[in-house]
């Protein structure tokens, strides 16, 4: 075991402050890493202000981490010292259950182990990448291509899979078209990812403030919300509806704007119970799905496909001591699109 | 235009009574069906009782109906005197829009045209099969195969369509574990039906008291949704379930039964909205859809499956007279499993 800096809360009321936290020795299969930069996920927010549950404290968050290979164990393989990697949402899973053999890790029928905010192999919680270094098993490691910064690939381990995994799950591409709710965090990355893919793609977001940015991120239309001419006016268009707000929407007036088997999916995390009339859903066989993160196998082909087309997320860089402002700028909505830190500002 | 013999509403809460109709003229394309056997759907009831909103009275209901084709129109080329035949739910679409073309009637985007409570082509209301005869456009009849008695192959015509539809939509066959909520008119033919396509289907249903008969239609496994044991035992189990209940369910409850990537679809209309967490669809990448009955392609290849399979519906055959005490025995679920009405006491 040894001990390094971080970041992160001593409880659910008090900013984030400078701590030491402790990481297990490197392992024969593990990968030392020394994290460069760290993406603020609005989860983390949630995370350390105890949100949805109970929080083991102190916890440094953080599961969007970029960062270079400074040892290995004897038995690791994939990756060596001086690699460029990446770590996302999940550092371990049972590798023994129906949903890890066929390579779906993130639905591990055991529950994956989360970055931070989960149960370590050695019985203590994990901690996150807030934080000057992490040991992670060498087949939850990501390789982060040549062509993406590390800074602008952070917020892709989270934000990126978890609007590519749906994108792709359910076959955006061309001639589909595809419309994402929010511009935000998760929702610019999707705008991104879908026009890659090569889908025709809408932003339904509460206003137009953000036209311009969704329109130069790859978007082909972009519409207010807060419009109702908006949902009259795209009724029965949509293949499908990636919504990566967490606010309540008025389900049956987003499902409207399906086609014909068409998919309305949540990455975003309501905390009020969805309600939907079923003879929305009768009306053209349309679905209402969830989707978490993305397997490590869909992880990697995300990031490589985006160094293929050369994506990565838009970001603004923070030294540690701006954290806890960029939480009550998330809060506020306002950031364009993901804050960073660097954590060479931690050291 | 030509007067016929019915039976039907005059109102939304008088009983049915014998009534005529006028049925327009045979045109070039049109078959005329001497009705054999008309199903009692639950449907009937909804409408006759106005519960689905206004009607236009009187209204002679049913869309269950098996006949014999009498007369011709001049370009009718599919269908010939002496023909087994069948009508179900619509009687008509518009044939052009994007639905219409792709073979997906049910969902035309300008609304079929509802064999009864409709707007027929002369701009009349369409009237169902409680009566002696019936004019269809050719490509809307179905035949209904040697080796199934017109009388058991009625109730197929939505009972049958609205469970095969969705069952062959979501991969029901071997190797798939498939759950049917309820063992009514349309639950009993989606156990026969997932059955026959080598599912292991598994009855969720209100108590045991119907167990003998779901093991003997072809159910591997019974359960009382009465028991809270059974979403214990069963979470994560089903790749499909098809809920043929309108009563509204603890969607929760039975989305948790779903493996990763399960589907469950509504294919009965609940009055309230559908209500879920979000988190019981984001563990697992579950979605819940809903379908209606089955395009009229989809409805000759179930008619043909069952022919295949000898498997028709469970019916209690009635005269006319008996029509408002069924419907009574409907709505107490006092029936096994589908009442047929004879047309012969009709005439």
């Amino acid at each position: 075991m040894f001990t390094i800096n971080a970041y992160g809360a001593t409880s659910a009321t008090e900013p984030l402050v400078p701590m030491t936290i402790e990481r297990r020795d490197v392992g024969p299969r593990d990968v030392l890493i020394e994290i460069k930069y760290t993406g603020i996920c609005h989860s983390d927010i949630h995370h350390t202000r105890s949100d949805w549950g109970p929080v083991s404290y102190p916890v440094a968050p953080g599961h969007e981490i970029a960062g270079v290979v400074t040892a290995t164990g004897s038995e690791v393989t994939e990756h060596a010292v001086g690699d460029r990697v990446g770590v996302g949402c999940m550092v371990d899973s049972c590798r023994e259950c129906d949903e890890c053999r066929k390579g779906n890790e993130q639905y591990c029928l055991k529950t994956h182990t989360f970055t931070y905010g989960g149960v370590d192999r050695d019985g203590r919680p994990t901690q996150g990448g807030y934080a000057t270094h992490i040991v992670v098993d060498q087949d939850f490691v990501l390789k982060i291509p040549e062509g993406i910064g590390l800074d602008e690939a952070a917020p892709l381990l989270c934000a990126g899979i978890t609007t590519y995994s749906p994108l792709t799950h359910w076959g955006a591409g061309p001639g589909k078209k595809v419309a994402i709710v929010g511009l935000g965090g998760l929702g610019h990355m999707a705008v991104k990812l879908a026009h890659a893919m090569g889908a025709e793609v809408t932003v339904l977001s509460q206003s137009l403030k953000k036209q311009d940015d969704g329109l130069r991120l790859g978007a082909d239309h972009y519409y207010a919300i807060s419009d109702p001419v908006t949902f009259e006016k795209l009724a029965g268009t949509f293949d499908l509806i990636v919504n990566t707000v967490s606010a309540n929407l008025d389900l049956d007036a987003y499902v409207s704007l399906l086609t014909v088997d068409g998919t309305f999916v949540n990455v975003g995390a309501p905390a009020e119970p969805l309600s939907i009339n079923a003879w929305t859903l009768f009306m053209g066989r349309r679905s209402v799905a969830g989707s978490v993160i993305g397997s490590i196998r869909e992880t990697q082909e995300m990031l490589d496909f985006c160094a293929e087309h050369r994506l990565g997320a838009e970001i603004e860089v923070i030294p540690v001591e701006k954290i806890n402002e960029a939480y009550e700028r998330v809060l506020a909505s306002d950031v364009r699109y993901r804050f960073v830190i660097d954590i060479s500002t931690l050291a």
